[in-house]
């Protein structure tokens, strides 16, 4: 792990008055995140990329995804025992925490994320949300009720204040990745550019929404090549 | 000019029985060519861009694009008065031939494109579209009258046997990327990844079409970057 690229990163990350918030997202070229309508692990980046995600994950305090990616892929976002020994070395819990924010509440309580998870994840959802979620899912987590419109701002300020979150990590679905660049709350985005087209119209996009996102900047920290794969590091900035 | 890193290209374009073809294309992070519906050049490339795919066109013999790209970009697909001229000390037309698919014949005969081309375009219609084509479009052109569903590679071997096209480039939009690959004609992918990401699923991908295409194999063959853009260019194999 020593010798990875993303072994040692360094975040521009104090005077924000909120966490420091980072995406990251793998995508072909033309920027899909499915295949035939489904998000699998595997179905787009290599083996490799999926290392390279659990390095980046070691780095952060919390990794948070949406309730449509948690349906698609209902594990726990952590890290491998390795990673986990050198965030304990360095003072940080051994697991980042797992958030989800889920609207509806519709989750599945038999799936490998509520199954003897490494730490208990921490659900945010409505008051509607929660009458949906099994007394299995609320046993193995932590629940935070929010006002169905509450913005992104006031989750991520929550997640440092009593859950200290200093580095959050986001691993979308699209929609979610589109409210956190559309409330100008990311800093940085890592992309794998997995080396294929998918082309079907209906397959979704890294970051999807109603509107033209601002025109914020983005500067390219790294690129790192690994095979096919490209490994891409943006710092953004906003108008 | 020389020093550009695309100034010197070499390709693999030997017993293919049909033209080389590479698709050349920008998009954004997330894959998208347009932003609020329109492909304006310059929306989402840099001049640097800009200039890049003057280089790069200045290598075939043809270049290609659908009626919507037309429509929206009416321009001939030429190259720089510079690049023109090392063309013609390399044994070539100074200028590729700029080459047009459209089943509707829907062409604004007043566009830049038919005011003086510095090459008569070539274009492919139908019997149907023929009728639609001004007569100022049909004096300024050469027209091929195709069949609806003549497949992409009858037209490819046309264009090499009547035109004398080995090598041919082409430019979109996504349903013609779509068919190139559906077909499995495509043998190089050049693309610009523009630092930015537009997020409107209104907003056209870089390819797009009903079915998730073959998994063909693309592998890198370079990765430039200037300034925040990355030039990246990919060899496709079929399975």
């Amino acid at each position: 792990m020593k010798n990875h690229f993303y072994a040692d990163l360094e975040f521009n990350e104090f005077h924000l008055g909120r966490p420091f918030i980072a995406l990251n997202m793998v995508g072909s070229l033309d920027g899909k995140v499915t295949l035939d309508g489904t998000l699998r692990p595997g179905s787009l980046g290599s083996t490799f990329d999926r290392k390279t995600m659990n390095i980046i994950r070691s780095h952060f305090d919390a990794v948070l995804m949406g309730g449509n990616t948690a349906r698609q892929h209902p594990f726990y976002l952590g890290v491998s025992a390795k990673l986990a020994k050198l965030r304990t070395e360095k003072g940080l819990a051994s697991q980042p925490l797992t958030v989800l924010l889920t609207k509806s509440g519709r989750l599945d309580p038999c799936s490998p994320l509520f199954k003897d998870p490494p730490r208990a994840p921490l659900i945010f959802t409505s008051q509607r949300g929660k009458h949906k979620l099994s007394p299995n899912i609320i046993n193995q987590s932590n629940l935070e009720i929010i006002d169905e419109n509450t913005k992104l701002n006031t989750i991520c300020s929550l997640l440092q204040k009593k859950y200290g979150v200093n580095r959050l990590l986001v691993e979308g679905g699209p929609s979610i990745n589109y409210q956190f660049l559309k409330e100008q709350l990311l800093d940085e985005v890592f992309i794998t550019l997995a080396p294929r087209i998918i082309g079907a119209t209906s397959d979704l996009s890294l970051v999807m929404g109603d509107k033209v996102l601002p025109n914020s900047k983005f500067s390219l920290i790294s690129s790192f090549q690994h095979e096919n794969e490209l490994f891409l590091r943006y710092a953004i900035s906003c108008p």
